[in-house]
C-alpha cells in the first residue's frame, strides 16, 4: 500500500492506464456511442463502470490534470490555473513551473515504490508538472522527437510510435498520445501509464458532429487495443466544453477589466484569466472563469453583488467563499472569483483579445457548466455508491483499489 | 390602447408578426448564423434587437404559447402543462380544452378591438387554446385542409399556401406555418399574426448540425419575405432543447413513479408528466419536469430532501415554493414539482415508456436548463435595459409598444 496526499492506493496487479481526455464533455461519448462510433466504449459501459463525475473548478487543463495525478483538489496541490498573478513579484506568470506544486504526485510515489511508470501528454506545457519528481518515462507528443534518456527516460519516440511529430494544433497531437500509449504497453509494458490528450478537436467540434465522432472513433480503437493487452483502464477528463456564443454566432463576452476600469478607474483592479497560456489561437484566451485582484483594502461585498447581476454571470464569490466552494488555494485566487454561464465567457479588455484565429464558433470551458466529466473503468466495480459525488481525481483510486 | 391581463398595448401601425419557434434553443440560431445559414437573422441582430430571454418553467409548448399570447405567466392563464391530474374527477386529462384557460388572450382582445388577426399553428392541439374567444383566422398546418369559414375563418388553405398538408411528424409541418404566414400577409394583410411551429426537427437535431441548419435556413427565407412585406417581426420560442442521454447514448431517466412505489407502496403517489400528449413518438413522453400528487396529509419535506439528492435531479419544490418560483397555478401542480438536470429526464414507471419510436438519441425539454430562449425584433429599440429579466411573453409588448 502507498499513501499519497492522505489517500491509500494498492500496487497494480495488472498494467493500469488512466486516460485524461481533454475537454471530454460526456455528451461527446453519448452521441458517439449512440451512433455506433465507439463499439469498445459501448461494451465497456455495459460490462464495466460508467459514472458522470465532477471535475475541479476552474475547469481548466492544468488544475485538473494535477488533481488526477495527486488524487486531491487544488487546495492541496496548488495548481489553480495555467496562469497566475504572482503578488510577490507583481507580475503575471505561467504556472507551468513545478515550483508552484505543493503536493507530490501518485505517479512519483509509484515510481519510488519500484513500479514502472510512463506518462504521455499532448502538449509539452503539462509534461514538467506531471513528471515532477518522477523516475520513469515522461514525454509529450509536441516534442516527441526531442525526448532524451536523461530527461524523458526514453529516446526515439517517433520511431517507436511510427508516426511523425504532429502539429501542435491538430487532432493528430492527441492520436499520437494514444498510439504512443499502445506501443509503450506492447513493448515496455509499464505498470502504470497516464495519458493526457489536448482539446483541439473539442474546441472546434460539438458532440455528435462528424469532426467529434471521428476523434472518438479513433480513441475507441486505441482503448480497445489497450484493453486487449490486459490493461485496467480508467477514462476521465479534465473538463467539459460548451459553445460560448451569442445568437449572432460571435463570442458572448463579459469584458471584466473594462467593467472594473469604468467602475473604479483604469488599471485599479487586475483581472486575471487563468485559461491564458501560449496556445490561445483556438479560444482567444476566453473561458468562463476569472479572478480579480483589487486595490489593497477594497471591500468586496459591493462588487460581488453588482457582478452577480451581470447578464451571463453565473456566480461571483470572494476569496474565502471561492476557496471553500471550489477547494482552491486562497493565496492564489485573488480577491474575487467570477464564473460565467454556459454560453458566456469572461475577457479582460475588449482590445486585448485577438479573436482573428477563431475559424469556428467559439467553444470553451472554465465554468461550472463544464464540470461534468466521464469516469469510466473497464471493470465492473460492485458496490459503488451511485449517489455520492464522484470526482475525476478518484480515477486512480477506482483503477488501483477497486478494479483489480 | 388595449389593456389585457394588466398590461397595456398600442394598436399596431404596421402589420405585426410574432413567431414562436418551438424548441428554439438560442444556440440553434448562433450556429446557423455563424455558418452563413441565416443571412436575414444576421442582419436583423446587427440592426435590430436581440435578447436572450427566459421562458416559463415547465419549459413546455402549451404553457409558453399561452404565456406569449396572454402576456402573463401560468399563474394568470392557468395552462401549466399539456397534461393534468384533475383532482376533481380523479382522472388524468389533456389540457387542450379552453375550459382550463383562466385569462383572455391579447389576440382575442385585438380582434375585439377591430384588428384583423390571424393565427397559424403547426399542430392542431394548440389551435383551440390560442384561438379561444378570438374572431379571425385560426388554423393548424396539421388540419389545414379541414379549415372552414365558420370555425377557422378561412377555407382552401392548402391552395392558398401552395403546399400539400404535411405529415404531423415532419419538418414540413413547420414550413407550412411560415409559408401560410407569408401568403396570408401577401393576400389578406392581417394587422396581427401569430405563427407557432413544432419542434420535430429540434427533438432530433442538435444546434449546428445539417438537419438543424437546413430548418433554420428555411425559416430565415420566410422571415426575410415577411420583413420585405413591411412587417414588424418578433421571434421568440416556447422553450429550448437539450440532449437527454447518458454516456451510453440511452435516455438518462429518473423513473419517479417507481421511486415512490418503492418508498411508500405501489400507486400511493401519482407522478404526472405534463409533457405527455398524443404526439410522444419523438420524445417518449420523457421531459425534465414532473409533478407528484401524494396521499392526503402526507408531509412533503422529507420527500423534497430525498429527491433533491437523486443523481440528475436539479430542484424539487413543494407546491407553494414551486408556484412562487415558477409563477404557476398552485391548484394544478400537485404536492411536489421535480425538475431534472440538463442531461436527465423524469419518467413514471420504466415499463410505461415506449422508447421504440426514438430513432435518434433523445433530445427533450421541460426543465430550467431549457429556459433560455431568443427574443428578437427586426427593429432597433433604443433604451432597452439589457440587465433586466426579459421573458418570452414580453414579445407582444416589444413588438407593439416599442418597435413601431
Amino acid at each position: 500500500m502507498l499513501t499519497v496526499n492522505q489517500r491509500s492506493y494498492r500496487a497494480p496487479k495488472q498494467p493500469t492506464v488512466v486516460v485524461c481526455v481533454d475537454g471530454c464533455e460526456p455528451d461527446y461519448l453519448a452521441q458517439a456511442v449512440a451512433t455506433g462510433h465507439m463499439p469498445w466504449l459501448k461494451r465497456t459501459l455495459a460490462e464495466g463502470t460508467g459514472i458522470v463525475a465532477d471535475c475541479v473548478v476552474p475547469t481548466f487543463t492544468n488544475p485538473n490534470n494535477l488533481s488526477i495525478v495527486t488524487g486531491a483538489p487544488p487546495s492541496v496541490h496548488g495548481i489553480c490555473g495555467n496562469y497566475l498573478y504572482d503578488t510577490a513579484s507583481g507580475t503575471e506568470v505561467m504556472m507551468n513551473d513545478p515550483k508552484w506544486l505543493r503536493a507530490p504526485s501518485l505517479l512519483a510515489a509509484l515510481a519510488d515504490g519500484g513500479h514502472q511508470v510512463a506518462v504521455v501528454t499532448a502538449k509539452d506545457k503539462l509534461r514538467r508538472l506531471l513528471g515532477h519528481g518522477m523516475q520513469g518515462t515522461c514525454f509529450s507528443s509536441e516534442k516527441a522527437d526531442q525526448a532524451t534518456q536523461q530527461e524523458h527516460g526514453i529516446t526515439g519516440v517517433p520511431e517507436l510510435v511510427g508516426m511523425p511529430v504532429p502539429d501542435v494544433y491538430s487532432a493528430a497531437l492527441s492520436e499520437f498520445v494514444f498510439a504512443a500509449g499502445v506501443q509503450l504497453m506492447k513493448k515496455h509494458r509499464p505498470d502504470v501509464m497516464y495519458l493526457s490528450t489536448t482539446d483541439y478537436v473539442q474546441h472546434k467540434h460539438a458532440p455528435g458532429t462528424e469532426g467529434a465522432n471521428a476523434f472518438y472513433a479513433m480513441m475507441d480503437r486505441y482503448l480497445g487495443q489497450l484493453d486487449a493487452l490486459g490493461c485496467v483502464i480508467a477514462v476521465t477528463a479534465d473538463h467539459g466544453m460548451n459553445a460560448k456564443v451569442g445568437m449572432d454566432g460571435q463570442p458572448d463576452v463579459i469584458y471584466l477589466q473594462d467593467w472594473f476600469d469604468r467602475a473604479i478607474g483604469p488599471g485599479k483592479a487586475r483581472v486575471i484569466l487563468p485559461i491564458t497560456d501560449p496556445y490561445v489561437v483556438h479560444h482567444g484566451a476566453l473561458g468562463s472563469y476569472a479572478t480579480v485582484y483589487l486595490p489593497a483594502g477594497t471591500p468586496t461585498a459591493q462588487f460581488v453583488s453588482q457582478l452577480q447581476h451581470l447578464r451571463g454571470m453565473e456566480v461571483v464569490l470572494d476569496r474565502e467563499a471561492a476557496a471553500r466552494r471550489f477547494e482552491l488555494p486562497p493565496d492564489r485566487i485573488g480577491d474575487l472569483v467570477c464564473v460565467s454561464e454556459r454560453f458566456t465567457v469572461i475577457g479582460t479588455s475588449r482590445e486585448r483579445h485577438d479573436l482573428s484565429g477563431l475559424d469556428a464558433p467559439l467553444r470553451s470551458h472554465g465554468g461550472i457548466s463544464e464540470q461534468k466529466v466521464p469516469l469510466i473503468v473497464n471493470r465492473r466495480i460492485p458496490g459503488l455508491d451511485p449517489q455520492r459525488r464522484w470526482r475525476n481525481f478518484d480515477a486512480f483510486d477506482l483503477a488501483l483499489n477497486h478494479a483489480q
